[in-house]
């Protein structure tokens, strides 16, 4: 089983999970990469995964055969697994504090098609696969030693892909991820001084700067950070406020989907389909609203590669500013718009 | 002229260097990748590089010719400038708080000849370079705007390097990284706490372990930490409380130099050659010896992608626990030992 570690100097806590790789030779894939070979995420080849925990299919159809829009199965290389009713606990010695590896690792397959753009998806099947995810997040709070679930995608190898039919992952972990952690601690903090969401009060002064926009529908807005990472990094968040991508409804994934996807077209065409990240940032498991979290999905291109400054320092440098690549995504519309 | 952008919500800042890529499609390169050609850095082709700042070689040899061992010259392509007298300052409008890029960017280059690996280097000429850290650090440190420098090394072109012979760099900044401010704010709340330095403390209790040394010298230790974040990933640590890297003798950096080159010719050995950085983490410029931080040097291979996850969780996932890495380490010398 896997273990979550502590480093002793930050608190900064990391899976080490052994079984994902035997070599250092290995160490290049994240997970084994199956070459040549049927897709095992194709209609047809269900059986090449574990069974599914959930699909989007007629109810006439029986599982993990075809029929299917969406399916959703166990990851078969998985960072971290659940054990039955093992409790998650710290244990260790001295400085060195471990717990078990207890979470859920979920490959959500977007399409029985080979596809290997969400920008080939209609609106409406990403929406079927955006409540997908919304789903899988309810389900994952189930768990109770679980906090936090993260729902992300990997598009490229320079991305950490290893297959490219089109997919995401969802990870539940029994700790908050150190970034979103980082997030509610920051915005925590402007809450306690002024009383209002930080993020509310970003995406008010973007709308009003115009500069770093990208797409805008009547509930939602897509922007470039006014201190982006790596080069078109691109956010989408709702204008209201809203602290968990849980509550949101069907026409509220409608519209998203058709503002994903249009980000998505935008930064293919000015980038030439590059690799990239997507994730979804939402409240942990134990809160129910948070007047100071706003939940958003990040788009991370990952043209760029860190450096040693970067992993050094913690610090990006950042060659494009946000109000050039804003600019660039407005112009470049994608075809899809 | 770049500058230094605060996030609004965690307080994270970036660098845009705008000048460094001018297109989308140069994103992919950290910076411009000559191909082809002489080498600058090899002797005899100073004339391409900026003026040297600093470089050891007899007096009797004029500047910017060969004749060095160790030459430093401003990066040609900086992330970050200086300018004169102009303060640095932090301005903007609301949440998008900014102040100008200034800074120090170096490139010390470690062979007249076009060497591609620190193992390949005598101990001797390895702490003549380290020594040249030293020195630039203490200059660095001259400028009362800046806060703090980082030296590190990109190794191969998954590390971020453009140029395969083997030089170093330096980038002093105006604030403190994140990634030190972390790890001072974590070794400072242990102190305020236990009136210990945590990292003598957790060196105290790896060497009692045994389970994760790689290489021990009278006055170091190079170890895997207990929450590695990459496979292989090493640090070099001083046995004794230290704060500052700009203290050390000269007995100091030839005794880190023989430290330091077995420890690479040992993850070269194990990893055939690895993409890598290391990075050297001292104290800020304001302090002059702080009880509760311990100077080290981070070797950290880049074998594996960051995926999203890593990315948009902050989390690392390592399928190669620590203790495994260092065994590995320790059986393979590298022919150095």
């Amino acid at each position: 089983m896997p273990d979550l570690r502590r480093d002793p100097i930050c608190g900064r806590w990391v899976i080490i999970a052994a079984d994902r790789a035997r070599r250092p030779q290995e160490y290049v894939a994240t997970r084994p990469t199956r070459r040549g070979g049927p897709c095992p995420f194709c209609a047809g080849n269900e059986d090449q995964t574990p069974d599914e925990v959930l699909a989007i299919r007629d109810a006439s159809i029986a599982a993990d055969g075809p029929g299917w829009r969406v399916r959703v199965v166990p990851n078969k290389f998985p960072a971290l697994t659940s054990d039955g009713a093992q409790p998650c606990r710290e244990t260790g010695k001295g400085l060195f504090q471990q717990m078990p590896g207890l979470g859920l690792h979920e490959v959500i397959v977007e399409s029985p098609d080979h596809l290997t753009s969400t920008s080939q998806l209609s609106q409406a099947h990403l929406a079927e696969v955006l409540n997908v995810y919304r789903q899988r997040l309810l389900a994952a709070r189930e768990d109770r030693r679980l906090a936090y679930a993260l729902v992300f995608k990997n598009v490229g190898s320079a991305a950490g892909a290893s297959l490219e039919h089109l997919h995401s992952q969802l990870l539940a972990t029994p700790l908050v991820p150190t970034a979103v952690l980082q997030e509610l601690h920051g915005a925590g903090e402007y809450y306690d001084r002024r009383g209002a969401c930080v993020f509310c009060a970003m995406i008010a002064e973007e709308l009003a700067a115009e500069q770093r926009i990208v797409v805008e529908s009547p509930d939602l807005v897509a922007l470039c950070p006014f201190a982006s990472r790596v080069p078109l990094e691109t956010w989408i968040l709702p204008r209201r406020h809203a602290s968990h991508y849980e509550d949101l409804s069907a026409a509220d994934l409608e519209q998203l989907s058709g503002v994903l996807r249009q980000t998505i077209a935008r930064l293919e065409t000015v980038a030439g389909r590059p690799a990239y990240n997507y994730l979804i940032h939402t409240s942990p498991f134990d809160t129910s609203r948070l007047d100071h979290y706003h939940w958003h999905i990040e788009i991370i291109p990952r043209m760029a590669k860190l450096a040693g400054f970067e992993w050094g320092g913690g610090c990006f440098i950042n060659p494009v500013p946000p109000e050039e690549a804003a600019g660039l995504l407005r112009q470049n519309p994608g075809g899809l718009d």
